[in-house]
């Protein structure tokens, strides 16, 4: 017992909800082609980002294209993993416009998170300024992908 | 002398370029007016950017006036401090922006950072599309503010 709490406890969140946003997209018609998305930006540096997704039309030869990058927001403090995180976006963005301009950005945000600190100055001040654009996931199985604000 | 060695490897470092950063800025003529700069963004909202400092010109009742995040970028993963610091940026900028429209928000960067990491694809693209203003300081006394970058 004590033993499963433990297991559970050190189990990267990450984790949990990387599956929860994979199994969302699949849901609504994505098909997973990366998992992570990984983009050479230099000889020496490489970037990850959490999952890339294509939305295949009929009739069209090649679909819609995102890349997911996914944020639990499940530490102390907000506002220190909001700002990696729009910090991750504004850079992900810039090589990803390079080597692939046709895919999309998003980042993904629980649904609690969204709820209770969207709609704050900081957080809406920064997302007008930066271009963020996100969608919003339910944690809990079946719940989904709730929104995509573009 | 183990003590010593504790002692000083404890001491956070952003304290020690805290430092080092004000008293650059004293020597090129500025006055520190808040150390920290204090914003009141919601009722239950505080940001706190490390510095406020203006450089009063003779013959005028105001001066020019800025705000200074000071980054160390002592850490193991330059990128992962490298996004914090931008999201901080977009962040501070919204918000500083609304609260006083005149101050002019840098963000603070060691030399040996800034030669070995900003001229990469990564960070400039980023740079590129944030619109983010930097000043580059020496972390040794008497280095001052090598360069700004507007």
């Amino acid at each position: 017992m004590t033993y499963e709490k433990t297991k559970v406890k050190n189990m990267p969140a990450k984790d949990i909800y990387h599956n929860v946003v994979r199994r969302a997209l699949e849901k609504d018609g994505w098909i997973i082609t990366d998992d992570p998305l990984v983009i050479q930006v230099e000889q020496k540096r490489i970037v990850y980002i959490d999952l890339g997704a294509e939305n295949f039309i009929a009739a069209e030869k090649t679909g819609e294209k995102i890349a997911v990058e996914i944020k639990s927001f499940v530490g102390k403090s907000f506002n220190a993993e909001f700002y990696t995180a729009l910090g991750q976006f504004i850079s992900y963005y810039g090589v990803l416009n390079e080597s692939e301009p046709g895919r999309t950005l998003y980042l993904a945000v629980p649904k609690s998170i969204y709820q209770t600190q969207f709609d704050s100055k900081l957080v809406s001040l920064a997302v007008k300024n930066s271009g963020l654009r996100y969608i919003v996931y339910d944690v809990h199985e079946e719940g989904g992908i709730v929104l995509w604000m573009n």
